[in-house]
């Protein structure tokens, strides 16, 4: 545990939303790197710097389809006054540069990206030349597979080339030694696509965090199935595991562990196999069936599981309850949200997003925020001491706020964008005021 | 095939950015919407209205963890002067709302999320009462199974509760009947999080498009092995199974398929299986060589793979030699595009991307578009009637171009957030002109 945020004893201390946060990523360290095949780095931090092991192109090329040629033979060509050369034959991509020999009076007919012979200083486009037809410039060259005799006998090029006209030299775009990539680079496609044409098949990179989800509660009961009295279904499961995905986790739903401290406890130490964090909702407050914080809040053996959460009061609204240690012989990772969906929801976007993309390595663990002007009926009104998270939708500078402040609002949740920050000395917000607005994109 | 684009004839035709994809948008439909498990629908797009089954919450329930009482039971009570009630037992979260009556001076003890009992009228929070034990205000409750004496016997409460305080009342976030999430709706976290709560444990939605990537090319080497002479490794089938995967599609890669016409179609007939599109990267260019328009212009068979596809010069730089159309008995719809991998980059975002987002049913298929000032050395040359796409670094409505104008500049592609989009009409953009910017995001 890190002793980065100030040390608060007592379950009637309030932790600050900063300090709790603070402590989470003072704490949680990025995974240890391993060897991936390049498609499955797609999305991870690069962890060391990629230097340019062949120059690129590794070769000079062409970058037209066309005829390689000597400059002198087409100095002055013209339509009226073509240059009539001997074509050698062809050079396809992926052909050796040796294959040919371009002397005086003499064309290669070369393909987009083939080597340029030896010989050759330049080439000239297809539609410079009667592509050997003798009928005038053409539009392209037919198939080789249909049209063989056009790899040989004579073309006439209209036009004349200066040096090195459409070729791609050699190291033009990078060359051994560049560097490619930094470390700490997210590896999206563009990145992935230069890594593969400098030849890494495989990167060092952070893994994906592998997440589990878990929901507690003994009225919880799955999506689909019959509701009995008191029951309502479980939706935070599903919802957590969403967004960890979405955050760039490999995320696991571990659903509707009942109130039970023994069961939710093993549930846990069978999970911590697969897990690099664990994520609960439910059970963290002051009731008498709050069994997270009874199943881990005990302080016993270092190696045992639930030997380090800690349980909290935020100075927040929504998610007040929260726990924050680590479990197990491995001292894997545990956030223990509020159960009420909104409450866990807007605890995930401002705790566990940041701790999985802190294990990701990402050096920008947060959503991006913006001042916006609020569009309201009537002003905001938000409790002394605390900081306010309010549902909203944002639109070209302004924001305006879905639903109430009441932490079951599910439905206003699914039509949001953004959350508006109400601070903790504020109390009341008027229409037109200038507000913090958490994108959450 | 469309008829909504004005239809070129022959090679030499010059199509507009805007007619190519016009033809594109006009032509790939929507996937026909499949029933997914709530899990796996994350990321696609609800086909159906989904009106609310069951009011949220299902029954009135507390928001508190505290004692359910009867109103006149509590008023006027205060720390000097508390009322005293009965604890007639507990009620967990979970449990049937009929459990218990709660009577005149009666309490239940109650947890957040429980059902309000029949009789109770109101929750006081329990840091409003003494928990049972006679010594003042509390900050919690003991753990049930630690203190189960505490679901009986007496309670001090200490202050006075207005009918229905604390009560989450049934139906107050969504109400049976409501219009819960609109069809065309895309299913995020909260989203999921809402069809979670109301029960629904699967929907109808549009699925992720199977998109198999084919890059062609004899000189093509997968990245790990040793380059022959003539040859380059293939990034373009890397890079854009990366980029199909970025746009929401679940994405195949086959790598490079050498330069022979019988080899490319009997591997794409292969492939039609698992696809509701192809991409061909290469051989789209007027070589000899050129397979993938060797293999699939051909006009057959309407059954017969490779009966539809065009292939068209572009007003574009880069990416001037463009495949489009449908094969197999399924009409598959298939683009092929150049092989340089930054024409083949900036092909897949303005054509590959829109399609796929218009097979997974989504009504935005475009990247965001916004206006910035240029800056840069000198100015950018542009050929006429050409559309140019410059890659580009984008920070506070300034956009700087990345690397130069050549399309084998992969380097550059792989630093670049955006891309700088000069018009058809224009040949030069001077240093602070205002310019149209795509953002890559």
């Amino acid at each position: 545990m890190s002793t980065a945020a100030p040390r608060r004893t007592g379950q009637d201390q309030l932790w600050s939303v900063d300090e709790h946060l603070e402590d989470i990523l003072a704490t949680v360290r990025p995974l240890e790197p391993i060897e991936l095949q390049l498609p499955d780095a797609q999305g991870c931090v690069l962890v060391d710097d990629v230097t340019v092991p062949v120059s690129l192109p590794p070769f000079d090329n062409s970058s037209m389809d066309g005829y390689a040629v000597r400059v002198a033979d087409v100095a002055g060509a013209s339509e009226e006054f073509p240059a009539a050369l001997d074509v050698v034959g062809d050079i396809a991509a992926g052909q050796p540069a040796d294959l040919l020999y371009v002397g005086p009076g003499q064309a290669a007919r070369i393909m987009t990206g083939a080597p340029l012979p030896a010989g050759a200083e330049a080439v000239v486009p297809v539609e410079w030349t009667d592509g050997g037809l003798g009928e005038g410039p053409v539009s392209g060259m037919r198939a080789r597979s249909l049209a063989p005799e056009q790899a040989s006998g004579h073309v006439r090029v209209y036009r004349p080339a200066e040096a090195r006209a459409h070729v791609r030299a050699k190291g033009s775009d990078v060359k051994a030694g560049d560097r490619a990539l930094d470390a700490g680079t997210v590896l999206g496609p563009p990145q992935i696509a230069l890594l593969a044409a400098i030849g890494r098949g495989a990167v060092r990179v952070r893994p994906r965090p592998r997440v589990v989800v878990m929901s507690t509660g003994s009225e919880l009961v799955q999506p689909g199935e019959e509701l009995g009295s008191g029951q309502i279904y479980d939706s935070n499961s599903f919802a957590l595991t969403a967004a960890a995905r979405d955050a760039g986790a490999i995320a696991y739903r571990v659903g509707a562990v009942a109130d039970d401290a023994d069961t939710l406890r093993s549930t846990i130490e069978d999970q911590l196999v697969r897990a690099d964090l664990v994520v609960t909702t439910g059970g963290v407050s002051v009731g008498a069936y709050d069994v997270v914080k009874e199943a881990l809040e005990h302080v016993g053996d270092e190696d045992e599981a639930g030997s380090g959460v800690e349980f909290r009061k935020l100075a927040m609204q929504p998610g007040k309850p929260q726990g924050f240690g680590s479990i197990g012989p491995d001292h894997i990772p545990l956030l223990a949200l509020p159960g009420n969906p909104v409450s866990s929801y807007v605890s995930f976007e401002l705790f566990v997003r940041p701790a999985i993309r802190a294990l990701m390595g990402l050096e920008d663990v947060h959503r991006p925020t913006t001042r916006a002007k609020l569009v309201a009926d009537k002003a905001l009104t938000s409790p002394k001491g605390r900081r306010q998270f309010l549902r909203a939708t944002y639109a070209d500078g302004t924001v305006r706020p879905v639903g109430g402040a009441g932490s079951h609002l599910v439905a206003a949740l699914a039509h949001a964008d953004s959350l508006i920050v109400v601070p903790e000395d504020v109390e009341s917000v008027e229409p037109g005021a200038d507000v913090e607005v958490v994108l959450l994109g």
